[in-house]
């Protein structure tokens, strides 16, 4: 679409960036799927960076942003094993004393349950330089694209993120769910598809009604998005049809009650990009 | 800097956008002050709309990014009062029916205490087809900018996002802060500077400790943040140096320690944008 194009550049050609300095590690947000809700300051890093470390689940629409650099994958792999955290942080060192523009790219936003604090606690002690580049973080973006908004004048004062797995898998055994169920107008889940069951019975035993909507949104903002709504007491046996692997946001709360007044009026398609035709991967 | 412009037109030149059709609305979140925070959809949004009708928060950088739009300030105004929500909602229906490609900008995200679903609901009740652009919510970009990370393995498995002061100005009455002390790690509070000794008193009935850090972070992303770390038991008296209508994010958490670990080695300067030199504005 060439006017889109054009706008773009007219934006662009106005714009005034920090430098992305050789031997600094910049971490992003690649936000929940659409590639147009990476922010400017993300496709900037994108286009000028010499790596790119990436989460598995970053979509190649947004890989597409970053047309001259090396491609890696830190994310799961084949067998489903991921590269350990550590590794991960030892890599990002490497890459920035070798002088290279290091894009750390991870989905969302870089420090909401994405690990992204550990990256730089370990940047800053090895002496080298970050940025952190906020993203359109799922709880933000898949709630938007879903038409539940994540907060409502008279309905929801607070909202929650919280995430329903800890690095074992299991559900974290530190989070306070019924003072959570008590103290939180709307309950954003990330990662709980696999513990739903367990948290709707603790906020069900808290005092949330069991008619209370549950909304499941799939590979959020993507045209591959989709919602399915459900209730607190029919909420496990939704997800036990939802395939694990499958990037998946649960919104708990009276606001997922308006998305029929607002979805039928939305329009929410998202951008592509053009894909790299040739590029260096490892 | 011409790299950054070249970097970003190559962007532009393979992206493919949805259209921004006539006779419809966008409501896009302008992000917490760095142009660079907005969103390629709403960096898209911005140049092609015809009418802007933005808050007065939303900075000069940031309308830069539209240079053909006529602009509409609706927020507060030079008396201190603000355009009713029904006017609003009425001005941003009459826009669209003209044919004309709306654009409502909202500081942050537009559904994270922005009022923004009530525009959508009055949109949707009028027949008017819109879009909601996510935006980076001050509580996620302002919270990335001062080197604090919003979760952290180990020390936040939950972060709750809470306003400070219903319509009229005082302390909702229906927030529970007592459960919120008790169910969430990080609190992150909106608009909350006038009420903040009310805030903490609530917190520490309901045990955090009087010690617990705090941050204020006034004009986050900005080239004038500044941030200012204390305690829970000291918090009304830093706000009370504030000045009122300086905006403002306070976080709550234990995360609030990590800051001089990761603000040393952290680069945050923002975009900026060359002013448009001659526009219509109403």
């Amino acid at each position: 679409m060439a006017g889109v194009t054009a706008a773009l550049e007219t934006v662009a050609s106005r714009l005034v960036a920090p430098e992305f300095a050789a031997g600094t590690v910049w971490l992003v947000g690649a936000g929940p799927g659409d590639p147009g809700l990476l922010t400017l300051h993300a496709a900037h890093a994108l286009a000028v960076a010499d790596v790119v470390l990436h989460d598995a689940l970053v979509s190649p629409d947004v890989l597409a942003l970053a047309p001259r650099a090396r491609l890696e994958s830190v994310g799961k792999r084949a067998g489903g094993e991921r590269t350990p955290q550590l590794r991960i942080n030892e890599r990002l060192i490497r890459l920035a004393r070798d002088g290279l523009r290091v894009v750390r790219l991870k989905g969302g936003d870089p420090l909401v349950f994405g690990r992204g604090a550990e990256e730089t606690l370990a940047l800053a002690a090895a002496g080298v330089r970050f940025r952190i580049i906020p993203g359109i973080s799922a709880g933000i973006g898949g709630t938007a694209a879903a038409g539940i908004p994540a907060t409502h004048r008279g309905l929801a004062h607070s909202v929650a993120f919280v995430t329903g797995h800890d690095t074992s898998g299991a559900l974290p055994d530190d989070v306070d769910w019924g003072a959570l169920a008590r103290g939180a107008d709307v309950l954003v889940l990330y990662m709980a598809l696999r513990r739903i069951g367990e948290i709707a019975d603790r906020l069900l035993s808290a005092g949330r009604e069991a008619t209370e909507p549950v909304a499941f949104v799939t590979e959020a903002t993507t045209s591959r998005q989709s919602v399915q709504v459900t209730t607190l007491a029919q909420a496990a046996a939704i997800a036990a049809d939802i395939p694990r692997d499958v990037p998946t946001l649960i919104i708990v709360g009276p606001v997922v009650a308006l998305r029929p007044l607002i979805a039928a009026w939305q329009d929410a398609a998202p951008m592509s990009c053009v894909p790299v035709s040739q590029r260096a991967t490892a």
